[in-house]
């Protein structure tokens, strides 16, 4: 049987999602869990392939075991998964993966949280969970951060917030929502759309704090956007603030899995 | 100058508060950090004695230097000892400490948080900040809960909640508010009190698991306390879901430094 599953992860002590010669990375402790689990060599597909240090509250696995081998109902997979996961890795829910599912092909739409933390100095509570940047965000700059948030919103070329490097050759990407919210100390941009970009998500935090620090204006977004240019956009804001939040798929696919 | 602080920690990497030899403690670790800024050693008081594990989210120190030194403004000190801190303690507030001022014997009033996990996998958001109990909680039982943890409060001798071994001779505390909250997959248990005696706050949290269990009537919690016999509570629930919320002192006492 093969499995569609929701796992969760803290990226601190994580090489990122991909597996990597000699690197501790989620589908690499994945799939041993599952091979001591199941007996035989499974591979695992994810929906994303998160950097290093990136955190994910909620990210969609296929698990197909590579041979034939004793099969497990999908609602107890979790419960006999737990013990040969570590802390900073859990596998919550999982269903019998219907026909043909492709994890990363078939996502409709993905949401990442970026949380700052504001507070003068580092917070214990949130080492690791959010990008420490210990400056206050006045009212007119924080109002600033929002209006340059919604520039976002749409059907855009976003090759101007792609890391260099990136091999992607279709850079065109629909964004669904784009929002600041503060709590205290706090600051958290939200981003819903059907895919991202390499680094997009961080560039896009990196240049809305530069937007807050002055150094690029609101209605800069749209030339930003329009000029096709890593060097318009703002700098790589770093990954332990990012959260990959949610994955949906279309209604109806992943019947007990949704959220 | 002596200075009246405000610190927060995260507590598994620590042998709790108190100092030990050979063991990383809150206040062996602050007290490191501060001869290093300070250039000679600082003696720390702090408000409570938290265990190994638990976790404080505000607590209050004194802190004295022992030797005549450069003075730093207290608005600046903590920027200025962030540096010689780990990522898992941090001071976040600090004025002149008023004449005479002793963190512990001033308390006014403390405040635990009890966080419970109830969901069936552990959960790496919470790792090491919630004890993972794996089974669910129905309303009933919750009610159930909620109904017992309302008869702690007021003045009682609460000896029947104190871990054996403690020396205290007093052994009458007052409890404002004991509630129980549900959110999702979380519980927490919230105690605000005048004092609390050694394992008061976990003995609790176990007492009410009982209670939740069907091994307790929410009706006996008062024979609990009449009999003033260990044995008559619960167990004692582990470290991890256990959080030093606030401390608070009297109105105008720490100007600067309230809440």
């Amino acid at each position: 049987m093969r499995y569609a599953a929701r796992i969760r992860y803290m990226g601190q002590a994580f090489s990122g999602f991909q597996v990597q010669p000699g690197k501790r990375t989620v589908q690499g402790v994945l799939q041993a869990a599952l091979e001591a689990l199941f007996g035989v060599p499974c591979t695992v597909t994810g929906c994303s392939r998160t950097d290093s240090g990136v955190h994910a509250r909620s990210f969609c696995v296929l698990l197909a075991p590579s041979a034939p081998c004793p099969s497990i109902p999908p609602a107890v997979l979790p419960r006999a998964l737990a013990p040969h996961l570590p802390p900073d890795l859990s596998l919550y829910a999982a269903i019998e993966a219907p026909a043909g599912f492709h994890p990363r092909y078939d996502v409709q739409e993905k949401e990442y949280v970026y949380t700052i933390l504001t507070a003068p100095v580092r917070d214990p509570f949130y080492a690791g969970r959010a990008f420490h940047y210990p400056r206050p965000i006045g009212q007119e700059a924080f109002a600033a951060m929002c209006t340059a948030a919604a520039a976002f919103v749409g059907t855009h070329d976003f090759s101007s917030l792609m890391a260099q490097g990136s091999s992607v050759s279709d850079t065109v990407r629909t964004v669904y929502a784009c929002t600041c919210q503060r709590e205290g100390d706090l600051l958290r941009i939200t981003v819903r759309g059907n895919g991202f970009l390499y680094h997009m998500v961080r560039i896009l935090a990196g240049t809305l704090l530069e937007v807050a620090e002055g150094k690029m204006s609101p209605s800069a977004m749209a030339a930003v956007l329009a000029g096709r240019d890593r060097r318009l956009a703002g700098r790589t804001a770093p990954a332990e603030g990012l959260c990959l939040s949610h994955v949906r798929y279309p209604d109806g696919l992943l019947p007990g899995l949704e959220e």
